[in-house]
């Protein structure tokens, strides 16, 4: 379900890290091979590669492509060389730190990576930043969103398939209830989505449109303009539908007057690797044309090169 | 810092397991045999011991302790026989299901072991419950004791020993700020005991005390019955001076009226193997009369023996 490319027989890591140091070095940058290389390696070789580039030229990869290209092009080509958990625990922090009502960053992180893939992040995040994500994430929110951000963050939550069917009926009704009485932030309402599997929520989020009549986010939608609102169903979403989330933010990000080339960036290097092939199908469907071709569209040069290698080329 | 003693040359796990197999089988238990072996062997030990028992003998080792002793004795060999994070696991999925205000294993656990030791907690809970730590207190407690214990069992603490003394002072301020107002369970005072490193939140008592003339403690003491008051000191003795609370457990379980057995063998199986040296040399101090000696006067037979065994004889 990625959408990266990688050849059949691959370089070994000493020869890209040459050919990576070669793009750099002399007359200009060869833009070209950083692409080629970079976007068609795996999280392990370009680990490899770093680490040979590091040994052999005394310097961080990260630190001459740093150098050596700008702007939105170096901002993929950076977050998609990093480690998906280094890559994580980066755009957590600049989350955390930047934090806004309405951001959502903290929340995908959270929600729609798996408990083990969230504990590397909140490892890297210590090495990182000598600090841990829940400690910047509290300090950096307030009220309501932190009551809510704080237990996502530090979650490890079970991920078996076993569902408890009378829970999820009883919990369907304590969610009911509290929105019903508007009490949106109630801890019970934190509890049961912070804390309970993902199959277990989801279960709940079942009955509770079958029991119900709606689907929980069509009733929490009663003020659009409401962050706190906006900031619960994200978290639904990214647990129980992550892709058809991740496609609306995509769609967003292309669609905005000026695209949110951070959005993009974010989305389509955090997920080549993973599960951008259902995004993409996602994408076409709901938008009537192929994601490369809306990318192409809206973006150029070699950030439209890099993007598109990643995303790869849609069937004719 | 332990107290167990392993022999310098230690028989492979296939005798040991050979040896317990015997001691159950036939004309009663041979109890000595169990303690000689348990007792004396490290976690890594134990684990290939159960290992083989269960591949040779088609049962869990537990299993077949369980069927052959039983009382303290039979709890204090399973509890010391499991390994570290097992074992807290068990203990708190136990301490989840009977909470009651004033139960403090939980703070024990989550407060008292290193960021990767609570995490593998977590993940054996997992493997064992189906579900998570977290989730067990969340739907187990209530109220203040839920805000409190929520986020200390979810924390992954950064554990490097760097200070920010301009944040020790402001959090100190803050801390003492709502103490003084007897807002005990505002979320500050919960952010900053349950995100912040170790060495931070120590870094910040030292400052309370310098700043405000009282230990935290003290000024966490003007209700003793309170049991909410009682909580949050158990989580800074627990952060700042894990020893000399584990030394108190074990006093006040043996100086109740009818021993503690429950905390005494809880507090021993847990620290035999970290730090049952110093929490030792603290109860001779503070009790004038060795632990061994004390042990012995309030516990008898195999269960006595055991206890002895991971304690360690005194200096005549």
């Amino acid at each position: 379900m990625a959408t990266i490319s990688i050849p059949e027989t691959i370089p070994s890591p000493i020869e890209d890290a040459e050919l990576l140091r070669k793009a750099f070095v002399g007359w200009g940058t060869d833009e070209n091979t950083i692409i080629s290389i970079l976007a068609h390696r795996s999280p392990s070789q370009r680990r490899l590669i770093r680490e040979h580039y590091a040994r052999t030229y005394g310097e961080d990869l990260l630190k001459s492509l740093d150098k050596e290209i700008s702007g939105d092009f170096e901002r993929v080509v950076l977050l998609w060389t990093l480690d998906p958990a280094e890559r994580d625990a980066l755009l957590a922090n600049e989350a955390a730190r930047k934090w806004h009502p309405g951001n959502n960053v903290i929340i995908e992180i959270a929600c729609a990576r798996s408990s083990e893939e969230l504990f590397a992040i909140r490892r890297a995040y210590h090495a990182r930043y000598k600090r841990s994500l829940e400690e910047d994430v509290a300090a950096h929110t307030t009220g309501d969103f932190r009551k809510l951000l704080v237990p996502l963050v530090s979650a490890y939550r079970y991920e078996g398939p076993e569902v408890n069917m009378t829970l999820a009926k009883s919990e369907a009704k304590i969610l009911h209830g509290k929105i019903a009485e508007k009490a949106y932030s109630h801890e019970e309402i934190i509890r049961i989505l912070t804390t309970r599997s993902k199959a277990q929520v989801i279960a709940t989020l079942n009955h509770y449109n079958d029991e119900f009549g709606n689907p929980i986010n069509k009733d929490l939608k009663t003020d659009p303009k409401d962050d706190f609102l906006s900031t619960l169903r994200a978290v639904i979403r990214c647990i129980s539908t992550p892709e058809k989330y991740f496609e609306k933010v995509i769609r967003l990000a292309i669609n905005k007057l000026g695209t949110d080339e951070g959005a993009l960036t974010r989305i389509v290097t955090t997920r080549a690797a993973v599960d951008m092939k259902v995004i993409k199908d996602l994408y076409h469907k709901r938008n009537s044309v192929p994601l490369s071709r809306a990318i192409s569209k809206d973006t150029s040069g070699d950030y439209e090169a890099m993007l598109l290698a990643l995303v790869g080329q849609d069937d004719a």
